[in-house]
């Protein structure tokens, strides 16, 4: 049929060719305005049932708030029994979590982009609308941490075995400002994503943020810094030296952090105590049993950089090293090592803390 | 009456103190169960609108093509009057950019977001969702450029001044260094924006954004390449001090051509000739009056590029210095010479292609 009135129309046109085009056209305009008017109006209608959305999740959060501030007054007065004080705040928790975990959390005011983002990207809005979305870029942070670990692990062992193997004792110049250019793209990366999860809900503690940008800023000055050659080598290398031995280091404790903080992660989602989006920063957290282990590599690793900073600044000063770049380095590094200390042992003093109150729960 | 009533509660909850707090708990797990499922069916409905709305698009779209290339071949078996031919494609092109300058263009299958953009943020959506933020962003893209123009003249003038008045003819490694991180800075932040921008419906030439790659490329290399002072400074900066000078010419040229494209976007807009969403890149284009300003500053520039590039191989080859950074930055210079110079005649050559489009047009 549809064929038969095709075949037609055409007859019918054989005097006027273009009048088929003519009308087509046309139509195409009215489709377009059509097609306009329906995207605005979806997009106005939209916005307002978001709005909504919005406005209950706010008021809800607000409650809950309350409700949590009225029930610790409760019990510092002890009008309340403190069981039932523990009960009602569990419930409070897992209406959170209903909140903050499912859908609803893309309707909570976000946490304002950051100078950071917005020097680099502009004004564009990187908070992802979707749950699933949210949880796919924390999934790639993840995994792009685990792919940077190996190569923080890889790339400065081989330089410094190709430099007692291959290149004599004497590092030259080009593969090591590989690696800085490296660690420079790496360390943007890192900050940028770190920036972003931020804004999609993620807790990660301003520190490990901050302690990117020093990296980034120290990337980029090992970059002007001249990779002196013979004579004398091994003098005059022995900061880039001590520099990849920590990196060295470093890799092994990402790694295994990476690990045992993602088992740490699913563990704690499994029981409700953090949302899907927390970053539990390697350099202070990992799964209990396993804390044992870490802590000492972490110390031990925060100890080396401060002791990597200090040769760097007993180098400019004794023997009298004119580039200002050793005495920055050593002094960001210094400051590094002693940022990493303090927000570890913060880490460990809330985890501490949180563990007897959990034990207190549990022996009532 | 609210008042009377909360105190006659508080008076009847003496026995049992908690049983208001009790009864809220329990309200506020509800509310968030309710607000989860109302996101939910939010997010649901908005995303089945929302592919309503795209499919609708993307067909009308295919019409809008289907339409054109049979009013083309009509004109080519001259089946059909040139002037109706040449009003009905102005009608599409109106239907088009109803479409495409309008709230429907968030309904538009996006570009995929390239490597760049996944390299440094993971995989994020940066697509705005709004005509109105889209705008927004190629706003602060064009005040980014203006902002930038002007230190792109002021820091290397004051850095070739200062030389020359007070350091002696011997520019110090760290002023320089500081430039070239600020160059790097710079061409990543670009990089990322019209990245972003393309990614948001713009249709900037493929050609600027490998170009900003490359002076990506060129500011990090340049990083590591070694300032040397006395003796014989001015034979051993020599590079530099080109590569100063180009950079203050590309600083004036950039003024100029953010200031005339400005305007001949605004033109075109007006003409309905272009979306607001293009970037009409300084290298090629200007208001049609000032092209024959710009025009011979652009060829101008493009040859001192090529020319610093050549000087550079020469240096390399003719003194024997042996450092890698000056080869590969001089044939890097060149690259983008040649580059910039074909993409630039391309676009005279689309320009007067459409022009005399117009004139035919118009002689009718």
């Amino acid at each position: 049929m549809n064929g038969g009135g095709g075949t037609s129309g055409a007859d019918g046109d054989v005097s006027e060719p273009n009048k088929g085009i003519e009308d087509e056209d046309r139509r195409v305009v009215e489709q377009a305005q059509e097609l306009q008017d329906a995207a605005s109006s979806l997009i106005a209608r939209t916005s307002n049932e978001e709005n909504s959305v919005r406005q209950r999740a706010v008021s809800l959060d607000a409650t809950i708030r309350g409700l949590r501030s009225s029930i610790d007054s409760q019990l510092g007065q002890r009008r309340i029994d403190p069981k039932l004080a523990d009960k009602l705040e569990e419930e409070l928790q897992r209406a959170r979590c209903i909140m903050v975990d499912g859908d609803a959390s893309a309707f909570f005011p976000s946490v304002p982009q950051g100078r950071f983002l917005r020097m680099f990207l502009g004004p564009i809005n990187v908070r992802a609308s979707r749950k699933d979305v949210q949880l796919k870029v924390k999934e790639e942070y993840n995994s792009y941490r685990d792919r940077t670990a190996f190569l923080f692990l890889v790339f400065p062992a081989s330089l410094l075995v190709l430099r007692s193997w291959i290149w004599g004792g004497c590092l030259p110049a080009f593969p090591v400002q590989l690696y800085q250019a490296w660690l420079l793209f790496l360390y943007t990366g890192l900050a940028l994503r770190e920036n972003i999860l931020r804004v999609n809900g993620s807790d990660i503690r301003s520190w490990w943020i901050y302690h990117h940008y020093c990296a980034m800023i120290m990337a980029l000055v090992s970059l002007t810094w001249e990779i002196k050659g013979q004579p004398d080598c091994a003098q005059k290398q022995r900061g880039v030296q001590l520099f990849l031995q920590w990196a060295i280091l470093q890799g092994v404790a990402m790694l295994l952090q990476n690990r045992y903080q993602r088992q740490r992660l699913y563990t704690r989602i499994a029981l409700g105590k953090a949302k899907r989006m927390d970053v539990v920063w390697g350099e202070t957290a990992g799964v209990d049993g396993q804390l044992w282990l870490l802590c000492p590599i972490l110390f031990v690793l925060q100890g080396f950089e401060a002791y990597v900073g200090l040769l760097l600044l007993k180098t400019a000063f004794v023997w009298e090293i004119s580039e200002w770049q050793v005495v920055f380095c050593g002094i960001l590094l210094v400051l590094m090592a002693v940022g990493n200390f303090v927000n570890t042992v913060q880490t460990l003093a809330a985890k501490s803390k949180f563990k007897a109150k959990m034990k207190r729960s549990k022996t009532k």
